[in-house]
């Protein structure tokens, strides 16, 4: 499928890598029903890892099975699925060549008490080889005193990963002992997180939908001097981008908790307006019946294709 | 040996996998009184290790001579031997090619008091392969302080054995600072560690059989509403393994504590009628004079079988 | 380009290192307006990881843009442009052989709190020679409780990175329970950590301009004992070159915090007069507006221009 | 030299190992006056490390001096000489192919206080083969905190030295913040501690001589119930290689503190009758003049000489 | 150059080491003035990074060179020079087979608070090879709770030294909780940390001159039970020789601290009188002006020379 200016225009910001990991952000982005417009929706499932399967799948419990996601993806033209180990090796060989993969390489359980937030590392890049991904998600908690851990964890992975041409996902979650749980979401602190991921080499970032509150007081500062417009969604998506690289990686961000699809579908027509590069969309949509699901993510392409073509 | 079309199914959900670990997967499912069947025996002894020789076989003495178990797995018709690494060796050259063996790589002993539970890795996939085993057995303990350092010993020793042919058998026994001794076996918690252990890339994952308590509230509310059944053993099995990629993984169950024959087979009997793919049975089996060891996994062999012939 | 006279001298004190890395020094040595005289101008960016986007780029919002800082330094006529790998990839490609890179190798951002004071190592020797660096950059602690973990890992760091031919420069910044607030500046702190850096094989150091104040009581009686001047700025930059090997290593020295032209300027100038090798000058350049940051970069260079012509 | 029926019997426990291993236990076990009895006695010399040369070899000097151990255990027909890396690399060479050796690879000091006793590994696999030695020594503490780190150390070791052909003894002391001092030689401990090395992949097992105490109330109950015999010295040696896979493993025992004559050749009486493979004696040899300690090494043999043709 | 009996006795102690080790061991002990004799006097230079710069180089400024230490080392007649990393590569390529070279590995800096006394491992085997040296020194601290690290990172350098042709020095400097200022340079203590470093391999021992202090309980009554000599400093020395291998192991001595020539000597001629294999002597040497400096050095090795001809 030959290339769109758009698809051509941001793979010039990953100039540096080499062919292979070009080719393959180049499948993420020619891939569903989003291919070439520049603009992603993925679904992520590693709910039942996180919070368990009671908690991820009994609203559905088709969910439980790991089939179900893969043609979820498939029927609702997304451009990636994202997964944990097992829940990808399930399925791999079944659906092979029929959506774009991303191997989650972390996760978290909601069993342990840790001492600082820290995901285990519980995939690699040789296990996203063989399974056939385009690329590999990794999350940090930037704020956890378990930060260079993390940061140094990735770091290898990343390396690895672009040498053997895989795209690098990095969900940038902040939480830790130096911040409030109101100032995880803060839009410095979201700006900052995604910052960070791009700096540690993140091709793709994803964070929360940033909150007008302000955690740290250094920043305030600058943003009360400068005047930098954060009241409205669309204002914090756009400063966000441009904390990344000044537009320059791309930056999706997630659904957050279960809500109404209404207040889910306007929020997300505010960050589309703000020139979000898409969404990654886990909950929301397979924890409702499957017509649901699909026509909710269907929606939400929608919005993306809509925006796409407004040339936001 | 040609294969069932019911061990063809199950090898059709480890798709991803090698030949050499679909052979292997095989060879323990058509190995013993079960074969073909799809469900599964195995006999277990890590108690010395873990609870030290006094309390391990002062009942039946003859079990301090590691050649006792290949024995009697072997009398028995069970699906696969499962011991550490010393005692497998003193044994794998003379009972070579006569049961299937499953080292185990971690153990913990009754000696000392450690800071987070967890097990000292004891062995290592090269042991397994020079000792002719077809897999390999790992302990994690969800909920333990000490997680991600053993989910990531686990990862790497799963990604080697893969990539060698081996099968991936683990033990998921939550514990730790962040659950009480009850919620060890709640439902919620069992089904949680085998997901858990699924999502890790187990080929088979062992937990306890499980209590109807429910240990986490955010837990509880999902069951509640959701009002799923969980009063009966075989109701509780059945979820467990619904949890576990909604069956697509094969899920066995310990025997607990030593107990009478009568409740033991009875819950058994409740369990098979659940779903479970299997028994792993050590303590049970090894602690009576042979003749009654042998005649008790017979037994549940015989039990496995019916629940194979009526479709369960 | 034919070497000059000090040029060849500088690079006679490395003469233990590989024609590799004398090659990537004398590029360094030899490139911009300051080619040739054995002064350097370097323009670092990690402000964004170290202290967050808004912080760093809210005064001149072009830098949040990674071309900005490649063509900056090109303009300027900089001896080199130094940064995290994200800020350096995304512009490596781009501007291929325009201004030498020095790659960060390490970086701390201000979400988290750690228990001593240490950065995580976020790039690799690999990483360097992959995007075309001329050399690796590196943070040192010195007074930190985690010392060691930071002096073990530049070892293995510059130890590749000197096989591989690149040049090392290490930033060395005291702090941690050790030292006060005032004391991480303190004349003797600075002077001892230029020395760790040197022993540690820098081939240049980095160091922030010293202050008068004598932080360790041992290190007091030897500056009254042998009445060492330390009352001036340039007697205080004389003072920390000949503890770094006599002169025989590279030294240059931050602009420190941001301030007004004038005094920065002022300051600088008694630092060339000290002897100092030249500036690396970040937040000052480019949280200005371009043309103003132009213009002070190349009066930071002129002033080096002047020492080196008069000798200094 | 032509292997008795009791050496190949011996051996043939260990047949999962490779020739080069069953070579070099057969080296062990046909060396010395006891050769083709199936009986050991060996050297140790780690006390100057342990406890420091002038408590070690104040009460005999000779001992500072490394050949006097080696001519020693020559002279006295021991099976093997047993130390740390410097003391065997001292007198290797001189003494190369004239008594096996075994270099013990971790050690411990009397001079510092550590959070759990755990020793230092002091020398490795590759040692012990530029240096001759038919095998290594370990030395493991359960009971300990840090047991997971020994018990790791010792696989990767065991796991090397198996492949390159060697003999792994490991000597069990238990100990730690589990345990009370009474209780590191008590039935239940010492028989879990040979259980543990065994279960590790220990050929040979070295544990102190066992008192009739009993730590774990656990175990205790089971000693009732069953009524094991361990008032006297003989039945307690005779259920430690009991519970150290029904004596299909080598096990033997320390002299334990230095005393008279007399008490030490009686105790040593008692072991052989209950089995003893044979001991491993240190101080009560070096620690007199040399004469004395030849002669005592002499009788310890003798007693095991004549325990081997009474079929014990 | 031929070598003398004695030179050819001492290389008998080390016939296990290979030819590469013999060979550097050689040059050691054919170098300088004392070339021949058995003695040797070796130059450290690693105060700039132990004490800092000021605290090392003011009474003599032009110790800040790094050449100056090369020259001085030759010019006195000195067996080698030793110093860390940066300090050996600013002259290693200059003064390149003019002097042997002792690469210090690790190193402590006087800045940050430690938990446990322990230096940073700041070079390489690898880095001694590129420099040309003919050996590695390292740092243990016997009886600080960081010794298992320490012992263990020397195993690995040990190790690789000795396959790579190179002379292993170990600097045994006692400290830690577990022992009293005092006893860090009581005769027990010293004693027993040569023995350590002698345990774990080293070539040649270096340790400070013992007091008449006797530190642990254990050994005073050893000392008094035997009546060891420890009264006068001739009597320790010797005795510390006889605690390293009972003479077969090169010990040398650090002159302390700095002290008036006359006091120097005479303790100096004391250890001589004892059996001292030479000194380590640095900023006795160097803190004066070069004459005196040097004119002290030849009278070190003065007195070597003399010990060395009345045959001691």
């Amino acid at each position: 499928m030959a290339l769109t200016d758009r698809v051509k225009q941001i793979l010039s910001w990953y100039s540096s890598d080499n062919p292979g990991t070009q080719t393959n952000l180049a499948r993420l982005l020619n891939y569903g029903a989003l291919a070439g417009t520049g603009k992603l929706v993925i679904l992520p499932v590693d709910q039942g890892f996180e919070h368990g399967p009671v908690r991820s799948f009994a609203p559905n419990p088709a969910g439980n099975d790991p089939d179900y996601h893969f043609q979820l993806a498939i029927d609702a033209g997304c451009n990636a699925y994202a997964a944990p180990l097992g829940f990808l090796e399930a399925g791999a060989a079944k659906f092979a060549g029929q959506v774009p993969l991303i191997l989650k390489l972390n996760n978290s359980d909601s069993l342990a008490k840790m001492d600082h937030p820290i995901s285990a590392v519980t995939g690699s890049v040789e296990d996203a080889l063989r399974l056939g991904c385009v690329g590999i998600g990794y999350t940090i908690y930037p704020g956890s005193g378990a930060r260079n851990r993390m940061y140094e964890d990735l770091r290898e992975i990343t390396l690895e990963a672009k040498r053997k041409g895989l795209v690098v996902v990095v969900w940038a979650y902040a939480r830790g002992a130096g911040l409030s749980k109101e100032g995880e979401t803060a839009i410095d602190v979201i700006s900052y997180s995604a910052h960070i991921a791009a700096e540690l080499g993140a091709h793709i970032v994803k964070v929360k939908p940033p909150t007008a509150h302000i955690e740290q007081a250094e920043a305030k500062k600058m943003y009360d001097k400068h005047q930098i417009p954060v009241a409205s969604m669309s204002e914090r998506i756009r400063h966000v981008i441009q904390s990344t690289f000044n537009g320059k990686r791309i930056v999706i961000f997630s659904g957050g908790e279960t809500k109404d699809t209404e207040s889910l579908l306007a929020e997300l027509r505010e960050m589309a307006a703000g020139g979000s590069f898409g969404s990654i969309m886990g909950r929301n949509a397979f924890q409702r019946p499957r017509d649901e699901g699909l026509k909710l993510l269907q929606e939400v392409i929608r919005i993306y294709k809509d925006a796409a073509s407004s040339g936001r």
